[in-house]
């Protein structure tokens, strides 16, 4: 199942929020209705957001009537802040942002700009694919046979628009007839663990076992784990990486078991500009992803919570970085540059 | 808001499975009511269950029509049976039946022995409340004034019948006018933090946010936890202590912060004769905890998943436990005896 397509002047986007009861897709036919689906989460996973993200800028660049390329590039600004404005944590956003500018910017006229942009969506589109499948085939290498890999959050096809990071990974591994089984965690408040990885596992045929993120460090403890690996959503240029909420968590008990701890991600989720964790943006999201599930209150009313969206695991808890580049030490990051 | 309360030949005990929804008493008659009750997690919490198998046991007593004293604590001993075979955790729940049946064992006849076991069901619910008040009393030494106190599950009047354990040292702190606060996980899967201890911390008046159990590591690596109070299921002769799950990974993520993690139990929870923590029976409950939430399935249908209702921490982690005789190091624990 496609995280989202473009067709017909509009990107679809599966709305991701409602799976794995309902397989609706949203047609998007602006930039505001793009930044919609981000900001609520139709469409999540750092990667599909970055080419989500591009094609919104592109829709929103085909509505632009100036005609002379000093306003046309100063109305595409305020496209892109509306897409930019929507979640602040994952890099690949803000990645896409700069290389749809940059692609603009070059073009001679409006006109021609607008081709460029649809252009350049489709490219990071049909490239995050390439990357995807690279990099799991590098991740094969920390996979031992008979593995026990332990995963957070959603990092497949759904979260990446293309064959997963983490969850490439695994694929490839089963793939390849690797005896692998996977621990996943339902990855509280939005469930992505128990509503979109346990489907993908599910689909895909891996063994798996769904738990929720209180019993990590049970499973760790009775030495079930072999090796964990997730995602990330902005990886700094010292190490220091965000990832879902919990990750942090799953990294400090990884050590403390002396259990591997792997971040996949494509290099366009690195940010090398962010010297360190310290200064990535951690998005607060509402309360109600807590207090309510399903449109039903599981708390009393009223009641203050934290809803941090993402954590900063620090570049010492990881063990190594698996992209399409490569497996790369936290210490080596310098040579991404 | 009383957990349970026995009143013309019958245990009322209040569902909170529908808390804070609804607030429903049921009414039971019969060992296999109360058996159920306690399986079901209408009434939960450690001590509260020990309360609730005492009443089960001398409800279940008074049906027996046995009229030589062997033969009806032949038939006593089935009762026990049903009522210990609920939940196999809880250590109060094997030590009120150890006290009811030597209590019983003590009378001259049949019709002695029912009243005297239903005297001892009602000593038993009246000497936990006071256990929670003196134990809080002690637990009032490790909370400094400006704390925020981490906690876990639901350890207050809800689960022990009183006043409550870690709760009840959050309340009595809060009570003598220190200025605290807390963070209380939302404890999946049956969320007994959201429904419960949430519900209890604001009918006190105590400020508190709401988390999900995956933000622990965040707030810990934020600095904003002074010490972590959880209750206990079952501790062992080691110190090695099962609670619910998720506390384990909380005292490795607290040691990994130099953070106190203290656990609060009255003596009734401490089973001198499990050496271990690998001897204890820790409960596998069923799929659909983790797979639905607030009755609403989250993950697709028929797969595989663990849920363990508990897990064990080692004594290593436990910095003291606080208790009605006073704040005991893992190593002196021997003194309980």
């Amino acid at each position: 199942m496609d995280p989202l397509y473009y067709e017909n002047n509009a990107l679809f986007v599966l709305d991701q929020v409602k799976l794995p009861g309902e397989a609706c897709y949203q047609k998007l036919t602006g930039h505001y209705e793009v930044a919609g689906a981000i900001k609520n989460m139709a469409v999540r996973g750092a990667p599909a957001i970055g080419i989500a993200g591009g094609y919104g800028i592109a829709l929103g660049a085909q509505a632009i009537t100036d005609s002379e390329m000093p306003a046309f590039l100063n109305s595409l600004e305020e496209v892109i802040q509306v897409i930019t404005s929507t979640r602040p944590t994952a890099q690949n956003l803000f990645q896409v942002a700069g290389s749809m500018r940059s692609r603009a910017a070059g073009a001679p006229t409006p006109y021609e700009a607008k081709k460029v942009l649809l252009d350049e969506a489709a490219r990071i589109h049909k490239i995050q694919k390439e990357l995807d499948i690279i990099l799991s085939g590098y991740g094969l290498e920390v996979v031992p046979d008979g593995a026990t890999i332990f995963t957070h959050c959603n990092t497949g096809a759904l979260a990446t628009g293309g064959y997963g990071t983490a969850f490439g990974i695994i694929r490839a591994a089963h793939d390849r007839g690797k005896n692998i089984q996977v621990l996943a965690t339902e990855t509280r408040p939005l469930l992505q663990g128990a509503r979109l990885t346990a489907f993908e596992l599910k689909e895909a045929g891996i063994p798996f076992r769904l738990i929720t993120d209180s019993m990590a460090g049970h499973f760790m403890q009775k030495g079930e784990v072999t090796l964990v690996i997730t995602g990330a959503d902005r990886v700094a240029a010292n190490g220091d990486t965000a990832n879902k909420i919990g990750t942090y968590s799953l990294a400090v008990l990884a050590k403390a078991h002396n259990i591997p701890f792997y971040i996949a991600a494509p290099s366009t989720t690195f940010d090398l500009a962010t010297l360190t964790g310290q200064e990535i943006v951690i998005e607060e999201r509402e309360a109600g992803e807590v207090t309510c599930f399903a449109g039903k209150a599981v708390a009393p009313e009223g009641i203050d919570v934290y809803n941090p969206a993402f954590d900063v695991t620090p570049a010492e808890l990881i063990t190594a970085f698996i992209t399409e580049k490569g497996i790369i030490l936290p210490e080596d990051l310098s040579s991404l540059r």
